[in-house]
């Protein structure tokens, strides 16, 4: 009886609770706060290393400071937490792993790649709904130089990037979850399957995801019996410039017209001209802080009622790159509404 | 008043409705079917490729033979499953994303070290008790040979293994999860805490895990107002040899005995003197092949009726430990038991 409650059929749940975002915080590096969303963050730092030693430090370092500027928002301590969700892109999540050493928080740890937000996000939501607990928290992060050296090449190494490359955004954010307060609400959840249409071509990430969020959002207006009208904004992230373009077209073939509220975050962060970005910015932060930072902010306003926000990610590795394997795509979907509209 | 039945304090959360294991599938490579428990494996691969081309696409096959076989074991389709949480050593966690490149089944990607089958397990068990799920699915692997060409040398090398390493198992494991079935039941999940002692030696993983175990089994038995009398088995997975005395001692220290009723799958999956392993097995699939293979077939004869599984991850990476850092443990546990004994 509960399940008919949730389940919507396919791959969507309706949460009746609709736990409410009660608080975010998000860090960036100097690029991102060139671009045009600046106003938004809580902070930019002028400073990649953000105080620390190494590019992998900076970004635990990032982490650590989203989580602690989320949990004195919400003004309770982080032993309150009943459960993070959290990871990174960086081998074995390091970023994550060191972020957390000091919290003394029940911690899932979770690999999604650039979906990691959304996938957090809607766990965090389901452990609230699911009576597991009262106070959860998501976060991720990503920093451009952990990135560069770890999937293309060292800094040092001065590489051209190709016009479809984006650009991983040095970002973090955190959200906390509560089964009380004033929103936004997280109203129904669509989790990703793999999808992978045979993009081999690592520069081009874009193109590699785009065959999901179509699939996730696909199924998520099929599961929900909604149409793209039904949201005031569809955002993907972080397909870039190019995949927002095929996600757009492949809607477009079925019929169903996404212009004028559909975006993506890694369109959305830089001033893709000005800075020189190529294809926009990716990066499991680069959702995570335009979310945490304008989209929720614009929530608040009442500018934005009803969101869709679709994290995207590229289940791709260096290693198989190298042995000639295509990119496995996945996308997870989270619908944020500024009114509690469960079932 | 759903949470006041669900939660019990701490890190602990009772499942009142006591998802059931319906169905268990594991495949092992030849190293552990010379080991004792050889008849509980459902297959012994004397290919330690299993029919690929790279030690990776080897791992991605154990995964999804492992997959298909516990679910045709489960009498069901891949299609009932809501979810699988599913994750690997690997970096990017590629031997679970390629694995469920052909599922079709609503994936959440975790990673959490050596702890990923009992991480697994808790949110698979906890979608189904939230009521967001009738069918869930866990599943972890690990293979030798992507571990040592990915954490230390390639085998190629030949480099010496120091007295305290632990053998990466090659092997895998699934279980299928239902809110329907004969059992064994899991009836309560111990979330754990980033526990780091300073342990830095990266091949030394029982003793900078062992601490995440005591902290996280402690928290159980404080949780739930039990002894360790209250379980027939307590197995963390995968400590070693040199871990399962560092907890055995922990314990002794607060006056508590686990002798009798403790021990380590790790220890349990070879025969370490006459395999000459060191100081016994780890890997993600270790633990996973242990509980799908002989721990449940166990509990099916009525010969282990209550069981404390503590999976235990060790989240470092090469780059953390080139960079002088120690080593963050984390230990998940969850209670399993012949009967359902919900709230």
């Amino acid at each position: 009886m509960l399940l008919e409650t949730k389940r919507m059929g396919g791959q969507t749940v309706r949460l009746p609770s609709a736990p409410a975002i009660v608080s975010c915080a998000n860090v960036v590096g100097n690029q991102e706060g060139k671009g045009p969303l600046r106003d938004s963050f809580d902070c930019v730092s002028e400073d990649s290393l953000f105080g620390q030693k190494t590019w992998e430090q900076a970004e635990s370092e990032m982490q650590k400071r989203v989580l602690n500027a989320a949990i004195a928002k919400a003004g309770i301590d982080a032993a309150t937490l009943s459960y993070i969700f959290a990871g990174d892109l960086l081998n074995q999540c390091i970023g994550t792993s060191f972020a957390l050493r000091p919290s003394e928080i029940p911690f899932f740890g979770l690999y999604g790649a650039c979906s990691t937000m959304a996938e957090s996000l809607s766990l965090a939501a389901m452990m609230i709904d699911g009576g597991f607990a009262n106070w959860t928290a998501a976060m991720t992060s990503s920093h451009f130089c952990t990135a560069e050296r770890q999937y293309r090449n060292p800094l040092e190494y001065g590489n051209q990037r190709t016009p479809t490359a984006q650009w991983t955004a040095t970002a973090a954010g955190a959200a906390i979850l509560s089964n009380e307060g004033n929103g936004p609400y997280i109203t129904h959840v669509t989790t990703g399957k793999i999808v992978d249409w045979g993009i081999a071509d690592a520069n081009n990430m874009g193109a590699a995801m785009a065959p999901a969020a179509y699939q996730t959002l696909r199924a998520h207006f099929a599961d929900t019996g909604r149409t793209p009208e039904a949201y005031d904004l569809i955002v993907t992230g972080d397909l870039g410039v190019l995949g927002k373009e095929i996600v757009t077209d492949l809607f477009a073939k079925d019929g169903v017209n996404l212009m004028g509220r559909y975006d993506d975050c890694g369109v959305l962060i830089y001033d893709n001209e000005k800075q020189d970005m190529h294809c926009g910015g990716s990066g499991c932060g680069c959702s995570a802080a335009v979310l945490t930072g304008y989209l929720v902010q614009e929530m608040k306003k009442g500018r934005i009622k009803r969101l869709l926000f679709a994290g995207t990610g590229a289940l791709l590795s260096p290693t198989s790159s190298q042995q000639g394997e295509s990119i496995p795509g996945i996308c997870h979907v989270v619908a944020i509404s500024t009114e509690r509209e469960g079932a």
